[in-house]
């Protein structure tokens, strides 16, 4: 039976040491001192290692199941949204106005990364809720707000996105679901979408769908999208449930992972529903949070990897097979524990490496969120919405990757139910494909995002690791040749791969567009190297103040394999990228 | 549902125009001209096409059971191996003094690809079978031989082999397993062993287990440790079943995939055993087959890759979604097949180029093990014992990113199962696993293959690159530019890391041992590097000679993909490599 560890302690230095949210300057900031985060994530990690984690591998092995139209979810998930909502989980940080207790988003983010971590099917419920309030919130009138927040934050009533339908996922200017103006303002809604999360389930007393839809006679394509809530019972004037609107979950989809999560085919036959936002502007409001849930799915996908490690590692200390090469180091026992080979090291240094790198990343990445909605920072708002797709993208194949390595520490235990690590890469494996794939991800990153305001964002990207370097470097010659040479190094390649874009992408968008996963992971490995750096300072500035914790060394050990193992792929990337479209295109698709 | 189309057009141009099957001038590969190839393979991919392939998805959903310690598999398994064993497909590499049809290793090879893509865990009741056949025939007395293998060959009776308990499986030296002697020869077996593949089912008369103990009073470790025969009925001197022997399934293991093989917990208890080989000299007798036994587990990687790879490129051909942005390609439609997108085509000619190099490059494995038994070749055999590792590591590591990439081609329906993709990436992952975890043989590789001999062997792979490149370079300019110059460098890369071991690895055998793995896929890509140079070479002589086939165009097309985006990653793990053992072994155990 796997276990999980929430990583309070490591998520205090990114937030304390390293961000140092306390004097960050941005609004709502200021409170988050150490102790109340503390605090916070001190009873966040007991709801998730006590109450959630348990219910992992149950939700995995019992799934949803749907029976005239009920879908119940798995034993246990009930009660556990209760004690989560019980709890103000769902409310962190959600608007006072509705209820909401108007904390910074990243505090939520570090508390999600736990939920996500001991239990990533479930803490979808919630997550998925936590979208839709966005999107009302956003884009709703006041009625709308004051009809559906309030119930949505404590999570009374859950949410979904209902976008893809069989036909489109990616391409949704392609949708048919239709949506009829009706006489009294509302829209008669009829159509099939599929893949929908929590679309149906037991554990609220109401689900408000916000579901894309035509009006008939609007524009072609994407320009003619609307955005609708339809709620499954309709709510009457005073706030009680009404009638059962015509709609319903036709289906569940059976798949790879994430069963404890329910992903319904979902029908809607003359549905009542409500437009939100400007008619025919349904993808923009839509989209308006998709920094935030890209966000969110990075964080999933590297929260897979962060539960998948602390297994692999707890296995690695146990399981005694062999001996040390270099002197036994277990001489009572009948072996050594695995972890002294250097190739179990090796696997689970590259593990740590990662997740730690990708917590900093992330929570930094929510920092930029909130400084760009709280001090209304546009620079803020251009960096992150240009780091975004790297955050989604990188994470979360980079996740993937560090929960198979981590099966591997198990050998044959790995591949078997029993361990759990099996799941987590089950898990894991959604990740890289929803809230759009990370092949989507790369174009928007090399298509879009470079090229945004003239190229400003990744100009401003570039100063922020060049000044970080200049600011450092010269202080201490160890930590110059261990970060800051290889980060240098790294970034260069970053800038040329760019460079080469600009210079070739104009001729030929195919070699822009052929590099362009290559150039979102040679991103991912600058940003974390970034990060390392970072990290590496301030845990070198704590053991220059006195501190005699071995955490401090372990993140400098740790920041340096990143540096010396992981970062080296940035060569390898540009050269990819500098090989250009002609060997990607050259087959006809007939040939292939 | 997914399909499968056996690749007998690529596999005879692999067989008869690269390595020229009928002049290698290896004893019995005279007759295996492109005719009787054909015939072979047109015949294995029917059964594979029409048989297998649909039981694959079968055997997932319904799993073996086991029910008062009989073992069922699924429905049509049965059917499904005695058209295989009508087929004679069990008996094509065995002896004919046995039965067997005593073709070629290389040509079980080929069939067996087929075999493992259609449905890799059906085909490994036949392949365990066929390893302890090997076992059997290699260290088996005449009488053993006659009383077993004629039955083997055929498949009436099974054949498994019982290594792991549950407190070892790399470290073999600790099994407690227990063979005592008997007044008549015999020996009376007791212990537990785990993960024995197709332990018990119904689709043999009799099971042939092959089980490691250890004689009381031996030596400790893997020096005391003895092979022996312990049939699931004992055999009377005429050949007919006898009394069941003591022994018997315990359980079935819940695993990630493979469900259609019977993964079982073996009880042995006071069973009656035949010593096979010499005494204390089991682990020889084992290891014997072992240059087969992982070439085989490095193919079913690859071969899930292909089968993946087959469906990815199905879904991008059909699945319209979005515009090319050069120019509209299907003007009629909606959208364009989402394979005109760079990026989907970046990720297709990935899995492409990876699939059909590991398939030349198993291929040419599997001639020279015919090479050194049938001609006995030293220099052969020195030569494939130490690429064995690489095509077991490298191969079912790439395979199984190759199926994950394939599944990310589908987008959504990746992850369902409807669609079959995330079953190929299940059964993939056990093959980085069995037959020695992939860390186990980087260790293999750099720990003892490497310096064998005085290092012969792999002076012997430097040569053989060097003077292929010197034969062939200066006639093609494009050729030397996109196949010989980039084999050369990556080569170089691998002679440098080889170098660093030498002067690193004296000094502290960690330097070695903390980059065995990143030399492992370095050599691997040198290894197909030079398989694509010859592959390219060889298209190039067929369009010169007049072929009109785009086959070969495409041939060349893809060999410089490999070249320009697969190779560079060479660079990558030498960097890793020469960054030595300190960041790997800094940390203690505890600070992790």
């Amino acid at each position: 039976m796997p276990v999980y560890h929430a990583p309070t302690k490591d998520m205090l230095f990114v937030l304390d040491e390293v961000l140092k949210t306390a004097e960050a300057g941005i609004e709502g900031y200021e409170d988050l001192d150490r102790e109340t985060l503390q605090a916070i994530l001190d009873e966040a990690g007991k709801l998730a290692e006590n109450v959630l984690a348990p219910l992992n591998k149950v939700g995995d092995e019992q799934g949803c199941s749907l029976e005239n139209g009920v879908v119940r979810t798995p034993e246990g998930f009930r009660e556990a949204f209760d004690q989560m909502r019980d709890g103000g989980w769902t409310a962190l940080d959600c608007d006072p106005e509705y209820g909401g207790q108007g904390l910074p988003y990243l505090v939520s983010t570090a508390v999600g990364e736990m939920f996500s971590s001991a239990n990533m099917a479930f803490n979808m419920y919630p997550g998925l809720t936590h979208g839709a309030y966005n999107a009302i919130h956003a884009h709703g009138s006041a009625e709308q707000k004051a009809t559906y927040l309030p119930k949505m934050v404590t999570c009374e009533w859950g949410g979904t996105m209902n976008l893809t339908e069989p036909h489109c996922g990616t391409d949704l200017g392609l949708i048919r679901t239709k949506a009829e103006p009706q006489d009294d303002g509302s829209y008669k809604i009829t159509g099939n979408k599929i893949w929908i999360s929590a679309g149906e389930h037991d554990m609220c007393d109401n689900i408000i769908h916000l579901v894309l839809a035509k009006i008939p006679g609007g524009p072609d394509g994407i320009k003619g999208i609307s955005l609708f809530i339809v709620p499954k019972f309709l709510v009457n004037e005073d706030g009680s449930l009404g009638e059962r609107n015509a709609l319903s979950c036709g289906g569940l989809e059976e798949k790879m992972g994430i069963h404890g999560n329910a992903t319904c085919v979902m029908n809607y036959d003359g549905a009542k529903g409500f437009l939100i936002g400007e008619m025919h502007k349904g993808m923009r409001a839509m989209f308006t949070m998709m920094n935030e849930a890209r966000l969110g799915v990075g964080l999933q996908g590297y929260a897979q990897g962060e539960v998948a490690y602390q297994n692999a590692l707890g296995f690695a200390r146990d399981r005694l097979q062999g001996r040390d090469v270099t002197g036994v180091k277990n001489p009572e026992g009948p072996a050594d524990p695995i972890i002294v080979h250097p190739d179990v090291r090796r696997n689970l240094m590259h593990q740590k490496s990662f997740v730690e790198g990708a917590r900093a990343f992330t929570f930094w990445g929510a920092s930029m969120i909130d400084r760009a909605h709280r001090n209304e920072d546009a620079a803020a708002e251009g960096l992150i919405s240009l780091l975004t797709p790297v955050i989604k993208g990188f994470l979360t194949d980079k996740g993937f990757d560090t929960a198979v390595l981590a099966q591997q520490t198990l050998g044959g235990s790995g591949f078997t139910r029993e361990w759990g690590l099996e799941q987590f890469v089950r898990d894991a494996r959604i990740t890289m494909i929803y809230e759009g794939t990370n092949g989507i991800q790369s174009l928007d990153l090399v298509g879009r995002k470079l090229g945004q305001d003239g190229g400003k964002h990744v100009m401003a990207f570039f100063d922020m690791v060049k000044d970080f370097i200049k600011e450092t470097k010269g202080q201490d010659e160890a930590f110059d040749r261990d970060f800051l040479d290889p980060l240098k190094l790294a970034s260069k390649d970053l800038q040329q791969a760019g460079m080469y874009f600009m210079q070739n992408g104009m001729k030929n968008p195919n070699n822009a567009l052929s590099g362009s996963y290559d150039f979102m992971h040679l991103f991912g490995h600058v940003c974390l190297g970034l990060m390392w750096a970072k990290m590496g300072l301030a845990a070198k500035a704590a053991i220059e103040g006195g501190a005699s914790d071995d955490f401090y060394a372990a993140k400098l050990a740790t920041g340096r394999y990143y540096m010396a193992r992981q970062l080296p792929a940035t060569a390898m990337h540009l050269k990819r990228i500098e090989s250009g479209a002609e060997t990607v295109m050259e087959l006809d698709a007939a040939n292939f």
